[in-house]
C-alpha cells in the first residue's frame, strides 16, 4: 500500500457508501470503509425476511468479499464514535479498543433510523424494519405470536394476537402489512386446523392516502389492492398513544394488539450530530451541490443522512437512487479534487419508483411518466429487484426461494431463532 | 377430533420424538408433540452453520409443517417444567402462561446437554455447538473475531485471536475444528492480503485416540486426515483448567486462545430430573428393553435421555439411529398396549457411522464391517446426510449451496447477525 497516497475514509456500506467505494476502487487513493456490520444488506427486501420469505444471508452480501479484488480498499468492522474535523481523524470502536484514523477526505453514509416524532413510549412498543436485526427480530415475534394464539383459551387475547398493527403508507408499510397478512392467512393458518386463526392486518397511515410521492391513481391503485387482499387500510387516523396490548388512534378507534410495526418515518443517523454543525429537519446534515457538507472542509455526506434542496426548493428524497447517485458523485469530486479537476454539482437521474403490496399485487411508476399497477408492475418489481441485488449466488438463492413460494404457498424460513444460550 | 382416544404426549421433536409421532401418525390415538422450538434441527449439520457453509434454515425444518397432514397430531411450542406422573400430568411454560396438559402415555426424547463434568469455569469461557442458537453464536464469534484481528497491532493479542482450540475428539470435535480450519484459512484468510492471517486449529482429546468407537485403522487415518488438513491435534492432553484468554493443558502446554469449543462429551437433558428417578451414569434415565422408564408406569424415554444395557452388558450409543429406532419402537409398544398386544423388546439395528473431517476428507465404518476413509467416505458421508435430511426444498437448497462451497471456495453465509436492537 502506498501511504503517500490520500487516503478517503468512508462510514457506513449501505448503497451511498457502496457506490463511493467501488468508484474509488483502482484509483489512486487509499480508502477505508468503515461499517457497523460485516455486509451490505440490501434493505427493500428486508420485510420479505421478516416474514419467513428469505433467509438472512439471501440480502446480505459480505463487505470484505464486494471489494477482495480491489488492493486500495480495507474494510473495517466497527462504530465510529467521534470526528476530530480539525485534525481530520475519527475515533472508532472496534470490540473493546478505539482506533484513531486519519482521513484527507471523508464520506459520511449512514442513512437513517426510524423516528418517533419524540414519543418514546411508541419506540417502546413497536417493532422495526430497518436493518437485518430488525427483520428477524420481527420474524421470531410473527411466528412465536402464532404459536401462542393457537392454546390460548381467551377470544379477545386470542383476536389481540393475530391482530397486527403496521403504521406507515409508504413502501416499507405497504409491503410488510401485504406480507404479513399472507403469511397468517395463506401460510400459517393452514397448518391449523382445529381452530379459526386468521389474522387481522391493520394499516394506519396519518395522511388521507398512501404512497405521498406518487400519483393519484397509482396511490388509489395501491389501496384498492391492499384493501383487495384484505388488509384493513385507515388513512388520515394519527396514532394517539401504545402500549404494549393496544394502539389508540386519535379518531377514537382502540386497536388491541401485541404487534405494531412502525414504518412511519425516518430520521438521518445520529452520526450526523457528530459533526457539529446545524442540522436540518429530520437530523439532516446539509450539504452543498457537491455533496460536501456545509462549513467542513474535506468532508462529504451523502444518502439518507444528507439534506440538499432540488431546483424547484424540495429536499431530494430519501431513496436508496439518490444515495447511490450522491455515493458515487462524492467520489468522483474527491477524485478532480486530488487532480486538481473541477467538481460538478448533483443532478438526480430519477428512473422512477415502484412498491410491491402482495402476490400478483404492486404499483410502479417508471420515469415518472408510465404507470403500471396489479400483475405487470409486480413482476417488473421483481425482475428489477432481482437484478440489483449483489452477488450472483444471492441472485440464484432469492430466484429459487421466490419461485418455491409462489408455487408452493409455502415459506422457507419458518424458524423461531433466539440467541440466548440455554 | 375424538377426545375419547388414549392421549399421547411426546416431548421433544429430534430424532426420537419425531419417529415416534411419525409413527404414531393416522392411528386412533390424540397425539401433542412438544418441543421448545417451532423447528426440528438437523443436528449432524449444525458445524455447517457454525462455519458459515448453510443458512440456519436449511437445516431447520418447522414442526408444524412436518405434521400438517396428520389431524391427530398437535403440536405445542413450549418447556415442560413438571411432570406429575401420579396424576398423569405435564406442566409446559407457554409464553407467559403455564397449561396443564393431560396425558394416557407420555415419551419423553429431550435428548442430551454438553456437560463439563463439574467443571463451571470450563462452561463460562466455551462455546457449544448443540443447538441452532449455539451455531450461529459461534458463527458470530468466529467471524468478529477475524474482523478484530485484522486490525490488532499486537502480535501476541492477533496470534491468541486466530487460535481455535476444539476440546472433544469425537466426530463433532472433529467436524469443527476441520471446518473452521478450511473456513479461516481457505476463505477468510483469501480475502485479507495486507497481513498473514493464518488460523492456527487445536484439537484436544483426553484419550490416546481419536473416535474412540472405531476401529483402530479408521481411528488412525482420521488422525492422519487431521493433520494432513493442517489442524494440531493433542491426544492424552486433559484439560487442567480455562480462562477467558487461554486454555491450560494437564501435560502443562498453555494455549493463548479467546475461542474454546467445547465437544468432549454430553449428559442426559435436565428434563430427566422431573421424573424423580435414579438416574444413571451421565444423568440418564433407566429404561426397560420395551423403552419404559423404570418404575414409572405409561412412561417411555427414548434416545440420548435414556439408559439402556445392549446384551453384552454396554449401554447403547447416544447415537441418532439409536433414538430414531426406540422412537419408534416407544410408539409401537403404546399402541400394542391399547390394543391389548405385547410390547417387544428394543434390538438395535447398526448400520455403522461415519465422520468427516473436511473437503474431502472422511472415515465411514459401514455395518461395521466395511471400513472407508479419505474421498470415498467423504462422498458416502454427503450422500447419506442430504437423503437423510428433512425436506425436499431443504435438501435441494444444502445441495446447491455444497456445490457452490465447493466449486467457489466460498462460504456463503458470512453474516455476523446480533439480535440486539440498536
Amino acid at each position: 500500500m502506498n501511504t503517500q497516497q490520500p487516503r478517503v475514509v468512508i462510514v457506513g456500506a449501505g448503497f451511498g457508501g457502496l457506490f463511493a467505494a467501488r468508484a474509488l476502487a483502482g484509483k489512486p487513493v487509499d480508502v477505508l470503509l468503515i461499517d457497523r456490520n460485516n455486509f451490505h444488506t440490501f434493505t427493500p427486501l428486508l420485510y420479505q425476511v421478516a416474514t419467513c420469505a428469505l433467509d438472512p444471508s439471501e440480502i446480505a452480501y459480505p463487505i470484505r468479499t464486494i471489494f477482495r479484488k480491489d488492493r486500495n480498499i480495507r474494510t473495517l468492522l466497527g462504530n465510529v464514535t467521534a470526528i476530530d474535523y480539525a485534525n481530520k481523524c475519527l475515533a472508532v470502536a472496534v470490540g473493546e479498543q478505539t482506533l484513531q484514523e486519519r482521513y484527507d477526505y471523508l464520506i459520511l453514509a449512514t442513512g437513517s433510523v426510524p423516528t418517533y416524532f419524540g414519543q418514546e413510549a411508541f419506540r417502546d412498543n413497536a417493532l422495526e424494519l430497518r436493518t437485518l436485526s430488525d427483520a428477524v427480530n420481527l420474524r421470531n415475534h410473527i411466528l412465536a405470536l402464532f404459536e401462542q394464539a393457537t392454546w390460548i383459551e381467551d377470544e379477545a387475547i386470542q383476536k389481540a394476537m393475530t391482530t397486527i398493527v403496521v403504521v406507515g403508507g409508504g413502501p416499507t408499510g405497504l409491503e410488510t402489512a401485504g406480507a404479513i397478512f399472507e403469511l397468517y392467512n395463506h401460510v400459517l393458518n393452514q397448518e391449523y386446523v382445529h381452530r379459526d386463526l386468521s389474522a387481522r392486518v391493520v394499516l394506519i397511515e396519518m395522511q388521507p392516502f398512501l404512497l405521498a410521492p406518487y400519483p393519484d391513481k397509482l396511490r388509489q391503485a395501491a389501496l384498492e389492492q391492499l384493501r383487495s387482499l384484505g388488509v384493513e387500510v385507515r388513512l388520515g387516523s394519527p396514532v394517539e398513544s401504545v402500549a404494549h396490548d393496544h394502539v389508540q388512534l386519535k379518531d377514537g378507534e382502540r386497536l388491541e394488539t401485541y404487534t405494531l410495526v412502525w414504518a412511519a418515518g425516518v430520521k438521518g443517523s445520529p452520526v450526523a450530530e457528530l459533526l457539529d454543525v446545524e442540522l436540518k429537519r429530520g437530523n439532516r446534515v446539509p450539504i452543498l451541490p457537491t455533496t460536501e457538507v456545509v462549513n467542513r472542509p474535506a468532508i462529504y455526506a451523502v444518502g439518507d443522512m444528507s439534506y440538499l434542496d432540488d431546483e424547484d426548493g424540495n429536499p431530494y428524497p430519501m431513496l436508496i437512487p439518490v444515495a447511490q447517485q450522491q455515493g458515487e458523485l462524492a467520489a468522483q469530486n474527491i477524485l478532480a479534487e486530488i487532480r486538481g479537476g473541477e467538481k460538478r454539482p448533483f443532478r438526480y437521474h430519477d428512473r422512477g419508483t415502484m412498491s410491491t403490496i402482495g402476490r400478483r399485487r404492486a404499483v410502479a411508476w417508471i420515469y415518472n411518466k408510465i404507470q403500471l399497477r396489479g400483475y405487470i408492475a409486480w413482476l417488473a418489481w421483481l425482475g428489477l429487484h432481482l437484478v440489483t441485488l449483489l452477488g450472483f449466488r444471492n441472485r440464484l438463492s432469492v430466484f429459487l426461494s421466490w419461485v418455491w413460494n409462489y408455487f408452493t404457498y409455502d415459506r422457507s424460513v419458518r424458524i423461531i431463532l433466539n440467541q440466548e444460550r440455554e
